[in-house]
């Protein structure tokens, strides 16, 4: 996050006001003098509501959208305008995409520290950056103090698609499951920050772009059956979705959780497997790639590993093993452990 | 609106939980048995987070988002979820594109009776389905009580160009400003609900989408150097910002406002040329072109009008003139009229 000081002065408008966002001189001021300062590109600059993109000579697109109303805004690890563009980055990755192009839609609740958004806003600069993707176009609303909570962040993304999955078939027999690092640390690290827990050291989110692990995968010929990020509902809400009609055996030793978030998710009564990941992801790849897309995890974060295979089953399940022997089913939870965690 | 009854038991779940953001089977239920029942199409019910489009074969397209805030959520003439997909497909028919698929982020607030939220939904997809664009993907996040107004609502669209436009020369010495009905009445209309004021006949929402029209306008051979709808900071506004290098005269008799209107606006002390519309545009033309263009319009609309011309100038302004021979220099407002009115 590179944080230059705040090109709006302060001593004027130290807070967000309605006027912001009514479209008129004060809401130009802030699009030019600090959006523009920070997220300019050609397409960015035309300053229309709508925008033309450059011509994708026959690529086929994928689209996705996410709101993040994560609270607090800023978290060891990342904030909002880290999460909101690793957010739709990851979706679009999930997607066998190369992420292209976002939109931005602020939500911004009066009397925000105008320094506060500043830092939002460098955040997504830099991560846009970062992923090698472009805001495009954005939009922004200011609601009368009491009906927000500081910003709410919209990104929608598309991306050109390299590797095309089947969303019906999401795993066979005989694949594997590789998951791409540990476990637990977003949900944990929001929790401890919103509720001035302490640790004996600072546990940090995961939160990161998974675009290029995505893409060293695809370059090293991998051709996942299909991959998930993991977040709401964490690892085990991921592979309850993807199991819809096939056994998949989880062997618990294998799945990395830090011995910090361990301990935390004990205390708090939380299971990891169902805490939220913002840079974690599974992959489902048939048993013949397993050993070289592993290797392409590996070298990204030794973490990573080869957590389960799937099985025939005539009902998609999905159970957990452990070393011991003793075997637990794992099903969606009816809410989530923690809200307003993205 | 097509409103049938709300498909989740009203007696178990009277409001929206906390849960129902949570992703698991709760928000699973909302996404199927409310979303999908409403906005089915076989993008969406693939339910995954990102979605692969079908393919475009060479087309260019265009991109843009918006978020809604709009506050009271239903008001005469219209809602937030109608207006949330006019206002999308309106920025992309002004890009020149046809509307095709849109995504939709909800951020519902603790505690919003589950039936608003159908109607919101059921309004969507009949005007998706009016617009002739599909919902492709969506998000749902919940916020606490006291953290939002019921519902925000983002949606964000992309559609394909038919006619492209240089945003650096909105327009030329010589074009003709053509306006496509009276103004003036989404502001009053949001206002006189918001406040409980009442005026002889209900004054309606102007919201409408504007794809079909210029739609007109392209399949007539007409190409507009740029267009423009007139929502926050209405047609002052919209001029004000195009006209960054000509002078443009407006005369303000060619300009239909709706007696109620006009009266209402005098009361509470509003300019309708700066009250936001949301189902209205400019067409700036060239002069060879402007009567058939006029004609297409006044198909649509027998309010449609020529509304002022444009002249060479030093430098950008909007000179309003009355039929008594004064002249008032339009400008941007510092803020706005009315707060949260789209």
């Amino acid at each position: 996050m590179i944080v230059a000081s705040c090109p709006i002065p302060l001593t004027r408008y130290p807070t967000v006001q309605l006027a912001h966002g009514g479209g008129g001189s004060l809401t130009r001021k802030l699009i030019e003098e600090m959006f523009l300062a920070v997220l300019d590109n050609p397409l960015l600059r035309t300053l229309q509501d709508g925008v033309v993109l450059p011509e994708t000579s026959n690529q086929q697109l994928a689209m996705t959208t996410d709101s993040y109303v994560v609270h607090p805004l800023f978290f060891p690890g990342g904030d909002i305008g880290k999460m909101a563009v690793c957010g739709t980055v990851n979706d679009l990755a999930m997607c066998g995409a190369e992420p292209q192009y976002l939109t931005l839609g602020l939500i911004l609740e009066e009397g925000l520290p105008i320094d506060d958004l500043w830092k939002v806003i460098c955040s997504v600069g830099a991560t846009a950056k970062a992923c090698g993707v472009q805001i495009v176009a954005g939009d922004t609303k200011v609601v009368d103090k009491g009906h927000g909570d500081g910003v709410y962040i919209n990104t929608t993304g598309v991306g050109a698609v390299r590797h095309l999955m089947d969303p019906a078939v999401a795993m066979k027999p005989g694949d594997v499951i590789l998951l791409c690092g540990d476990v637990g640390r977003h949900g944990v690290a929001i929790l401890a920050e919103r509720e001035g827990l302490e640790f004996q050291t600072t546990i940090e989110s995961d939160c990161a772009p998974l675009n290029g692990l995505v893409g060293a995968l695809l370059d090293a010929g991998i051709t996942p059956r299909s991959m998930r990020d993991l977040t709401r509902g964490g690892l085990a809400t991921a592979l309850v979705e993807l199991a819809s009609d096939c056994e998949v055996e989880l062997r618990a030793s294998a799945i990395p959780v830090e011995a910090e978030v361990g301990s935390a998710c004990e205390l708090l009564g939380l299971d990891p497997l169902y805490v939220a990941n913002e840079g974690r992801m599974i992959a489902v790849v048939a048993k013949a790639q397993a050993e070289a897309a592993l290797e392409v995890m590996k070298k990204a974060n030794p973490d990573a590993g080869m957590i389960g295979v799937v099985k025939e089953a005539a009902r998609g399940s999905v159970t957990l093993l452990s070393d011991f022997g003793t075997a637990r089913r794992l099903d969606l939870l009816s809410g989530e452990q923690l809200p307003r965690i993205c």
